[in-house]
């Protein structure tokens, strides 16, 4: 049951004929999960349970804590909700970025702009590569998402990251009830398997975008990102100070695009 | 701008018939605010700005640090993204709380069952009150938060909460890009206003309900959430721990029951 992120119970529902009826109903499974690196725990997240070794890679390459895979010694599943992560001799856990983690975001400073400071500070913005993705392919993206995601979907409480190749091709999704942890599972998984920095890639979220999204791709080295839904002002700040191209509300045939629409072939 | 939550800038969209264009865009404005007892920072969220000492309160309820209007001394908005807290003289900040804000959520053990101990806890479930709501009020107060929400609304990047009197009396609507936060704006001015306990009432959010969705009512001492979309696994728990009714994908004429479906005359 919980293996599968997917539990069931009864409820009573009102069908759109105002009959009642009493039927077992799926749930998305919501726990937390406790973050350790070194034994001290830094983190506590509600996520959904699954992929915790990629959540919690993910995590801390988007905080800036790691940047690459061999600073990682070990990442284990502990208890059904605790991860420990083992770093390797001679890596820091810089304070600073701990005491970040008493916040609720990884938002790091007062205003949007001091953010996008520091954020920039830790992740350099993503290089002029030539890389383009045509109108044909970005609009094929959350179809494809859409078949790569399980049968969790039909709760419709959880959210979806996928990344592809630029030509569209498919390469990951993952899936979780925090749209946070659904990126740090897709990126923590390409961390751990040495593809960054992802500079061939894109990234689509199935809700918002908002400023740690825009992070978390930038992290990964990733310059186009997509949203099935609205970006925040602060995402779309930070896209354009880091190169990054944004588009929102990819809904085919429909979409917007943000920032840098150079890498988008029109 | 600011002032309103809302930011505008121009963007390139294709529209259905393949057509682009370029034009100006509401985005949902996104800002890191952090909240201080004492001067002493104790969390920093992305919010929309606009209601910060309404946030401030209601995230220090929910958090059981305050559970009383009088135990407040003062909430002054700072600056642009900062609000002070004054408790009342002999009013201590309790350190085991503050701790508990090192982590994302609020979420406070490592497995479900632990976090609604210890919520359970600071919360005393609500009380047998032989309040009910008539499915037609039920069915009315989605377009009733929908009016009663501004322009953000169009965005389509902004979340609502809205507090009703169960005879289905529109009392306080708020919005923010955090779904938690637009709970904790219209919960802390209810607490402001030393409206508490809610228990003739009803929550009503736009979205999914999480764990802490159900967490900030059941502080609030409100018997009702009503969410538009799915709640989650642990939701359902802690309502059904908590004696609170958890209505789910409240979409006229259809809605599902959750929980304690007593309080829905049917």
């Amino acid at each position: 049951m919980k293996e599968s992120g997917i539990g069931s119970q009864k409820i009573i529902r009102r069908k759109r004929d105002g009959e009642l009826e009493y039927l077992p109903d799926d749930l998305t499974i919501e726990e937390p999960l406790e973050i350790r690196v070194g034994r001290k725990p830094i983190a506590t997240t509600m996520r959904t349970p699954g992929h915790d070794e990629e959540l919690a890679a993910g995590f801390l390459l988007s905080e800036g804590i790691v940047r690459v895979r061999d600073q990682i010694a070990s990442v284990s599943v502990i208890r059904d909700n605790r991860v420990d992560v083992e770093l390797t001799a001679g890596v820091k856990l810089k304070l600073n970025s701990m005491e970040r983690f008493g916040t609720i975001s990884s938002s790091c400073g007062l205003c949007g702009k001091t953010s996008i400071d520091a954020i920039r500070q830790n992740f350099p913005a993503v290089g002029s590569t030539d890389i383009r993705i045509d109108i044909e392919t970005l609009l094929s993206l959350p179809e494809t998402l859409r078949k790569a995601q399980s049968d969790f979907a039909r709760t419709g409480g959880i959210h979806a990251a996928g990344i592809f190749a630029i030509d569209g091709e498919f390469k990951i999704a993952r899936e979780d009830i925090g749209r946070h942890n659904a990126v740090d599972k897709a990126v923590g998984r390409a961390f751990l398997d040495e593809l960054l920095p992802l500079d061939g890639h894109l990234l689509l979220v199935s809700g918002r975008a908002s400023f740690e999204i825009i992070q978390k791709a930038l992290a990964a080295g990733i310059p186009i990102v997509a949203a099935v839904s609205a970006p925040s002002s602060l995402a779309v700040e930070l896209a354009r100070d880091s190169n990054q191209t944004l588009i929102g509300f990819l809904r085919p045939p429909s979409f917007n695009i943000y920032t840098h629409v150079d890498r988008v072939i029109l």
